[in-house]
């Protein structure tokens, strides 16, 4: 009879609930729920390819779903009963800011300013704050360059203070609404362990350490000052934030009265802080100092960590560097691919190729598989959805090049997936530029049990052996962790991290290494990759081609109104 | 009662008889065959995208079915008989040599030969002497300058003396046996009117001029020093060559009795000297100074006239400046781009996209026609099958820049209407920088009376009016008016083209006006597809991205083993 933990996991579509046994890893039940608003959980602006919201109100109906239904299934196992249940861990995508007013509750729930599109949840992959994010950037780099430093150089559109000040500057109404603004990751344990009052709310660092621009070096979230010369608004929000934050060890709270008869689990169960779901994806991963954890599915997540003791200098271009925000006792470093599986996903539903029977993911990877390295002639950039890393630009847009009148929708197919990997493979290498060395990789997330070719490629473009993670729900399984490292081993989980990594991760026997002679071809291609990265990406080159994807989107955006 | 010319006009998939009355322009009867060797007429090798080449008996099967059938045809028409007919004209596709044997018999008809790749005709599209075009351009620029200022400083794998060194490289033994090489469009009179000995074969400017270095300054075809240079069988082949080339306002001769019979026309009917298919369609159209013919089609092909009384200068990176080889009396002008249509029908068959349903030519240009110039944000460049003015360089390739995750098909099918329109302008733009003015566009082909999104790109693109020629098949009117020029006025043709153009030639009433909006947006786009086209086309810039293409495609080659 084991005692087991829940993990919560909220992707960009749906939520999982998964029930582990802390003793084991076994995963005993799973419970997914699509979020019911908008298109396929999303909730978009036809006219504006930039705009990505979500309703709160999937955030709850999605865990009362999900628990319910884990438990339900979990009950028909021999040995389990919800008694067993020791803790709750909860991982989110983010940053995705939610406006709350002065009880925690969203904006979206009220009546008067419910139906407004700026009092939704501001999904992670929402880029309407472009602009902002260039100010935040500009105003930084000039009296405040420390703050860049930490978050790669560059402010994304992507996170918190660019979305509240694109808020504050297009829907004035609802910001001033708004009393603060609270990450979706920190108001899930907030409402399941009834805190939601901000002042009561338990923000962690990995939310506020890599897109809030919190570090201890200046006191916290950015100083008034700072925030103020942006718009004076944002220095009153920040008069709502909190000067401590919290790592995943640590218990937001305690699940409520409420709640727990609800869902049908024990009164007073510690529920661990919330990270993000790559993130803990990490942990569920097992990794460790000298383990690169690549979360590859949408998008990816490329995370390593290094001991808080060996100190960490800055590493331009990556998306942050946050004391204790993936492993505690570590630095965490996430780096990133704004898309990776959305790529592959774009092309077969938008653009379906192949006609109807050959269009399939399975059909054009299975035509792809019999190509060789090189064959196609073709070469892409991976920056449908911009670049998180290492240029950290939204403002990027993807690329194919090599075309013929024979090339095949297979081999366009194949060449996105190449592109991607040469992105990973530009990732990695600058880790090791700056001294954090990849001794292993890890693969986890949706694609690596799914996408051999994928997986293949991978390991052939970055000339490494590439493992995958055993659990294809990885930040579910690290959010478990989480609940049974909060629980404590007395009460049946575990007093640390490393502790349940042994206990409840590992890989698959079966890993990735790099076939030589395509590793060699891709080399190659890889150097050419690179050029087009810095023509296109960079002003590295005298004669770039910075302006051009630049010129392309302003002309769209104007022709759309925008 | 009228009196009537015939038209015969090789295309790349298939071959057309036009009966045109001579003094109306009424076009009476028309038949077309598909070449039946090959896929859609071509010969390809799966291996080998560079390949393309055609069985010669499809030319003569060609000319017996149309003519007989459109014979067939016009005489259920009143007024109509054979005994009316007064000439024939040929136009064909080239440069296409063809092998022959010392009677002027295709080595492809021999029982010896006739099963080897070698042996057939080389279309116009084979680029498999890529690297014997290179070669000499490279000699010539050396000791020949002069040769390369009349071709556009860049002779082409598609050209004469550049398959003639590939064919003796790679299958030396069909090389032996070839006594010469005919082009398709002097190949043709040739067995019309019995005259295929190569001794009597009357050769015309077209070809020789823009594919074969022929030219006055010189003494004709190259120097046999200069050919012996690159391998001294060429200089042998050279001897088998003429000194003097005709225009199409010579006949060739006259039709063989055995042909009269078979086909069911006069004996003795005057044949013109063949031309390309597209100059002679210029013809068709009307040309004239100040008159620029766009006639598109699979690619296209630009043609201006320029009176010869005013003299011509070189113009870098156009293909050919040959005396009289469009219409008699002026330089004849020649430009292109290496694919249009190809690359509208490459996205739609080979790439399939937008599923069963929205994927067709029509459903895509639906979708496309209700988007703004700029509104999705993508450029490409339309190097499919490479770049054929100003550039010169088959050796480059596609590319399709700004895709995001809400990229659609119809956005990428606009997008490559757009960049041949991109690529259209850069051709006018050309002709003007070196004086030869372009008072009046007039488009001809198989897209502009089909494709009214794709014209109104072009005048949106290009900033100015485009008027459609009347005729849908003008390369075929252009023959049919070189049939009645030869027959001369006398026999009830005419005696000069200018004559036969105010008869024969015409413009539809609708014409295509640039939108002012649309103008201006493309207007900005453009200067970005001239930055990309220099960066990836030229060495113009310092820091270009000329061997990015350019060393996909040796690895693509060298992963094929080609």
């Amino acid at each position: 009879m084991g005692n087991f933990a829940i993990g919560l996991d909220y992707g960009t579509n749906s939520v999982r609930s998964l029930i582990v046994d802390s003793q084991t890893g076994e995963e005993i039940a799973s419970s997914v729920w699509g979020y019911a608003h908008g298109e396929n959980g999303v909730v978009v602006d036809e006219r504006d390819p930039n705009f990505a919201r979500q309703h709160p109100q999937d955030y709850v109906d999605g865990f009362v779903a999900t628990i319910t239904d884990a438990l339900r299934k979990a009950r028909d196992r021999k040995g389990f009963a919800a008694e067993q249940v020791i803790g709750i861990g909860v991982d989110t995508t983010g940053s995705t800011p939610i406006p709350v007013d002065r009880a925690g509750t969203p904006l979206a729930f009220s009546p008067e300013r419910g139906s407004h599109p700026a009092a939704l949840a501001w999904l992670w992959k929402d880029h309407t704050a472009f602009a902002e994010a260039a100010e935040i950037t500009e105003l930084a780099a000039k009296i405040r360059p420390q703050y860049l430093a930490k978050c790669g150089g560059v402010y994304s559109s992507e996170w918190y203070w660019a979305k509240l000040l694109h808020c504050k500057r297009t829907a004035p109404e609802v910001f001033a609404a708004a009393f603060t603004w609270i990450e979706l990751t920190d108001w899930i344990p907030a409402v399941l362990t009834g805190t939601t009052r901000p002042d009561q709310v338990k923000r962690g660092i990995c939310a506020a350490g890599h897109k809030a621009m919190y570090h201890r070096d200046w006191g916290g979230y950015p100083e008034a000052e700072f925030l103020a010369r942006l718009d004076p608004e944002l220095a009153r929000v920040r008069e709502s934030l909190p000067a401590e934050v919290h790592t995943i060890r640590e218990a937001a709270g305690f699940l409520s009265g409420e709640w727990a008869e609800k869902l049908g689990l024990p009164r007073g169960l510690p529920v661990a802080v919330g990270a993000f779901d790559a993130h803990v994806g990490g942990v569920g991963s097992g990794i460790e100092p000298g383990t690169l954890v690549k979360n590859i599915g949408t998008s990816s997540c490329d995370l390593l960590v290094s001991p808080l003791a060996k100190g960490m200098r800055d590493i331009p271009g990556l998306c942050g560097i946050v004391p204790e925000s993936i492993l505690p006792g570590n630095f965490g470093l996430e780096a990133g691919q704004s898309a990776v599986g959305d790529i592959f996903n774009w092309y077969v539903s938008f653009i379906q190729p192949g006609g109807k029977e050959r269009g399939s993911h399975a059909s054009l990877s299975e035509q792809a598989a019999k190509l060789k390295a090189g064959e196609s002639g073709l070469l892409a950039l991976d920056w449908e959805n911009g670049n998180r890393t290492v240029l950290v630009d939204q403002r990027l847009t993807g690329l194919i090049l090599g075309l013929s009148l024979h090339s095949t929708a297979a081999e366009i197919y194949r060449a996105l997936i190449e592109a991607t990997a040469f992105g990973s493979r530009i990732i990695a290498e600058r880790f090791e530029e700056y001294g954090v060395s990849v001794e292993r990789i890890v693969a986890c997330g949706g694609i690596p049990q799914k996408n051999p070719l994928f997986m293949q490629i991978c390991a052939d473009v970055m000339g490494r052996p590439i493992e995958i993670s055993r659990s294809t729900e990885t930040p579910a399984l690290g959010s478990a962790m989480a609940g049974a490292v909060v629980a404590g081993a007395r009460a049946g989980g575990h007093d640390t991290f490393e502790a349940a990594a042994a206990r409840m991760t590992g890989v698959l026997p079966r890993r990735y290494t790099p076939e030589r002679e395509s590793a060699r071809v891709y080399d190659r291609i890889y150097r050419l990759y690179r050029k087009l990265h810095d023509i296109f990406g960079t002003r590295e080159y005298r004669d770039n081609l910075f302006d051009v994807m630049k010129e392309l989107l302003r002309i769209r955006d104007e022709a759309r109104g925008l």
